[in-house]
């Protein structure tokens, strides 16, 4: 049975945290570390601060500030704690000193939690070399700001380094007559097209299709809910706490 | 038992017509008119032109060219034969000279005789006043040399009236950071987005994706073999033979 | 701007209808009527009984119990104030008394609220009769305890309908090889097949698959939030503070 | 360039063989043997027997009867060419003949060579052990005649293995109330549902569905057209015409 803190635990992602991990079998959530007051502190302790921390803990959770960050991964690595990241957004210097920490104990920082989305980037990646071409279809709601997504772009990538590395190389373009512009989406480079789709109601779909003569492979993947996180932190966890070093993401593990 | 002609018996679309209206129990193909040998005769009489028809016919289908076209309508009203029509690419002209023989016998001209294409436009437009945003996604083949698709055009162009009808106003674009120009597709109009997917292997295919807080409907057309028209020809068939005057597109008849 | 009463507003849907319509222009909430306390008011009047609200009402919306709504339906035919009921589980003597309140004022009763649902299920319905089969895949999370959902088999039996008064009749089962029980789904008349699919992660989604000759047709209808009946009720609330008489459902409103 | 014999070159997939191998830059079909005439040569020399084939030949590729691969493995064997097999229903004693040929050639026998399918259901094995539950829903033309396919039931039966072997049980179905009997599909072991649906229209479709808290991954395969195997082939043939051995199937060769 782990035992387990999580630092930001009053945060959306700390709170979902909380409920999750509590609920699997083999893990307890002792501790809730956050300046603010949680909404729930199901079951766990609530505490301001990592200074606060007993030692009798197996691992922490970390999906608070950069600042808290490099705070937590110094009292990990002095106090032997494994440490899992999902906090984004830090600075050079704040990763070299999460990464410092993985010379003491096992410290996973990654951006995507998320199994199936990790699965769906390699898939996609595997399969790439294989097809005559490639295009991706991205599906959010209508909030969202920027596009491509960014988990299109490191998708297209990962499409276009993997088939680069295979020397496959897609054939010129032969639309030659456009009605408007942009109906072709955006080249991500070696004709992997991006089309970003924003309606309301949609959460975070996106689609890779793969084409060749007679034949096509459509790797999607749907994100309804950020609990998807809960199986990705669960395997980080289990694999930090059995393995020194620092590692960034969790593709390796799977 | 409706005994049929098939001008422009020979090509590629009067083959499939000769094939497939002879399979049903309603219909018998008694003639394939072409100055080319037909593949397949399918065991219709042959002729060279449709001078030659035989006055015991209800009804003559038409997949050659306009010149012919123009000739078939004449033969058609002088020997009061109903006419269905899926040449394409006629001349204003030749239209006006195809929609007099329509006051003497039933003529219906379409450039779509899919069932699925047509009640798909129809749905799109009957539930887009209803959506807070409408986007369409058309897949095709890559040989396919312009974009978006006729079909995605005037799917959009009904869509759009449909919504101004209504007094519908589609919000403005959220999207404010653009890492890849063309992410978002083509603007149709009223923010309606057209994204064109073009990949070997598949062949024609639409989406129409309507949104709304907490929900999403979407209507797709597969279209995978020419024979799709079978069945709008069978329908136009029964109508011209039991009405007079001339008739474009077989959404009405639906 | 019409003035609102929400009657069972510390439920889930009560709170869901107290936040979306109030955020409406052309609607304010007035007030929440629930014994329970509310967690939110959203800036209405919490009163405890529909007994206190006063008369200056346009429209009362029920997401309460069967009982009462009977005692809601009283007080709107009493003082002439429109009423929406989406609370479910109505006896036939609370439907009758339900009913009743139409003779003096607009009352919708609805099962479902979701304008993308009802449309689905009325172009399924439309396009039946011009297949040759038509199949419903429906997929929901799995913790849902029945199979087929209740859509599905109100879809499946409008489909059946529509086929039958067309004249349209499904062709025999070609399937004669097994290799596992269940495989083909169940039949819920007139061959109209149905697959439930049970998945964790998954919400709400329904597809209709009509099938042709050459061609497909797919309506797909996707839930993600019960926010996705505020449209429907806001167009029930139009229509039930404009028209007297009862009315079930809002599929005909559309 | 590789020099190439087609076996069976009259028959459906080795006329497309010819056709789709020929127009490749890195080989030329030499001849095609067939006891009949095949429809189009496509430039090749027609040969009744593989007797006749003359030696310099790099590879044969064999899509005609169990009888007659093992007298094209025989020849292959005894003139040191590479041989590709497409052709299916081999007995137990034909097939050892056949591996007998691989101690001096490279020899490749595949039922499938679509190497979408392939990687399909090897993503299908790869992600399984990480989500909850996983369900396939097959779709096919209407006139095919069992249900499910083999596809189907060999990908339930990776699916079923790779969870084993991962110690990954699938928890019992909560579905408890069934109107219809046969909605959830058939049980291909573990809780791996198969649901076959069956449209005219359709081709050949698979779309693996696998799903875990707030999140869903699903793999689609889509066959449109025989010419899919080409590329199967192709890699099969540069692997065959390097590599002396027995090798069944061309998973291991992507």
């Amino acid at each position: 049975m782990l035992r387990i803190a999580i630092v930001g635990g009053a945060g959306r992602m700390g709170q979902i945290m909380a409920e999750c991990l509590g609920e699997r079998p083999d893990m307890t959530v002792v501790a809730l570390v956050d300046p603010n007051e949680p909404r729930d502190c199901f079951g766990a302790q609530h505490l301001t601060s990592v200074q606060e921390l007993a030692r009798e803990l197996d691992a922490v959770v970390d999906f608070s500030t950069p600042d808290t960050v490099v705070a937590t991964a110094a009292w990990c690595a002095d106090h032997h704690v494994a440490l899992v990241i999902g906090a984004t957004g830090l600075s050079a210097q704040q990763r070299i000193a999460v990464e410092a920490a993985g010379e003491h104990v096992g410290v996973i920082l990654a951006a995507n939690f998320s199994i199936g989305a990790v699965l769906s980037e390699r898939f996609a990646a595997m399969a790439a070399p294989y097809f005559e071409r490639v295009e991706i279809v991205e599906l959010h709601h209508d909030r969202k700001v920027d596009a491509p997504s960014g988990t299109a772009m490191a998708s297209a990538e990962r499409i276009r380094a993997a088939r680069a590395a295979a020397g496959r190389v897609t054939p010129p373009e032969p639309t030659e007559r456009f009605s408007l512009e942009g109906a072709r989406g955006a080249d991500a480079g070696d004709g992997v097209r991006i089309h970003s789709v924003r309606l309301p109601g949609l959460l975070a779909h996106q689609e890779v299709l793969l084409g060749s003569t007679g034949e096509g492979l459509t790797i999607r993947h749907d994100s309804y809910d950020r609990r998807s996180f809960v199986g990705g932190v669960a395997l980080a966890l289990e694999h930090a706490t059995t393995h020194t070093g620092f590692h960034f993401g969790i593709d390796d593990l799977l």
